[in-house]
């Protein structure tokens, strides 16, 4: 029997594979990271809720260091998040740099603890722009590290990798999953912006699949087209 | 010009890639890691001493989850520590699961921030038998991860995986790397114990060479080949 360690940060993809998972699977548990980004408190509020929802274990881990250490804008310690396209050449300066890579590496080293057999990311093609640790080659290569560096032989799974965010959200329309729980905006908060590069691309993903888009934003008359 | 990023316990094996990336290139900076396992702290004190001689900027980042949610008798929060040798089957309860993976990819995120474009890491052939994470496939497939997943294209450097203990005692020599400050006893405490895996194994290595043991051990009276 397998029993499979989800990545799991709250927001829109990750909770799209944490259902899949679920559905696909019969042992199933998840692993939050808070590493001060602006919005990992909203996130991890969002990963609580619907964790509880889905009856899904969730363990929280606290990375404080990479605040203080890391250089991003997308952390507490960093300058403002710049608004504009998800896939922009600006939005650069929102990479924590190899955060899949510590993310999952804690997440495979806790999995051999734990008994699990599989980890799985959330990151799909669109991410692939600007972030190199989202990249095919990339997850090879972590895939490999995990196979080849764990006892247990752990496998490594990011079944979004080759597939665009919209395509995300179809599966996730299709197999119900509570994607309206689910936190996107980088600046955190208690509403999402709706104008920052992620919200920009929540809303394209809703549009693209033809649906009104869940989400309830700070300013509703400033759409992704306008 | 390049800047190179060591991964640095306080260990013998660290101490003496340190002194060596140290003789090989112009900008060195180094990171050490406590995990929370029992030696940790005798490591970092050991490192700090080292680095204040050989004046390098040390980085200390603190990972208590590990302690906290893996399962490992190196860690507090796991058994005894084993006596016996270094590549015996009873020591593969000291292996805290995926942790070199762990420690290299806060390492390659780290040196991305500060611009350094190299990561070193000091595992060796003998580490090979029990820790998974220590094999030659295992670095190589780490190595693409981190050169993929960068901007800067981060490389992994680990000199010491293709030669045994005793070879790097031997280097260690060579350069007038002060090994007699390092720490490597598994118990912690103020005096290496002498019995545990790795104290027999530096023991070894420094007789391998012919060499007088600069270390002071609990007891004397109780060698390797006891």
């Amino acid at each position: 029997m397998s029993k499979v360690l989800v990545v799991y940060s709250g927001g829109l993809d990750s909770t799209v594979l944490l259902k899949k998972i679920l559905d696909e699977h019969d042992e199933v548990v998840a692993i939050n990271f808070n590493y001060k980004s602006k919005h990992n408190a909203s996130e991890r509020k969002a990963a609580e809720k619907i964790c509880k929802k889905l009856n899904v274990v969730l363990t929280e881990v606290d990375l404080p260091f990479i605040n203080d250490l890391f250089k991003s804008d997308l952390l507490k310690s960093g300058g403002d998040i710049p608004e504009g396209h998800y896939e922009a050449e600006n939005m650069k300066s929102t990479v924590v740099p190899f955060r899949n890579g510590i993310m999952l590496s804690i997440a495979v080293g806790y999995a051999e603890s734990i008994d699990a057999n599989t980890v799985c990311l959330a990151n799909h093609l669109g991410d692939r722009a600007i972030y190199p640790d989202c990249s095919i080659e990339f997850i090879e290569a972590m895939a490999d590290a995990a196979f080849l560096g764990t006892y247990k032989k752990i496998k490594l799974l990011a079944p979004f990798t080759k597939i665009r965010k919209e395509e995300v959200v179809k599966l996730g329309l299709e197999i119900n999953a509570p994607m309206e729980m689910s936190w996107s905006c980088y600046k955190g908060g208690k509403v999402h912006c709706g104008v920052c590069a992620t919200c920009e691309e929540r809303k394209t993903s809703f549009y693209l699949n033809g649906i009104k888009d869940p989400t309830d934003y700070l300013d509703p008359e400033r759409h992704f087209d306008s």
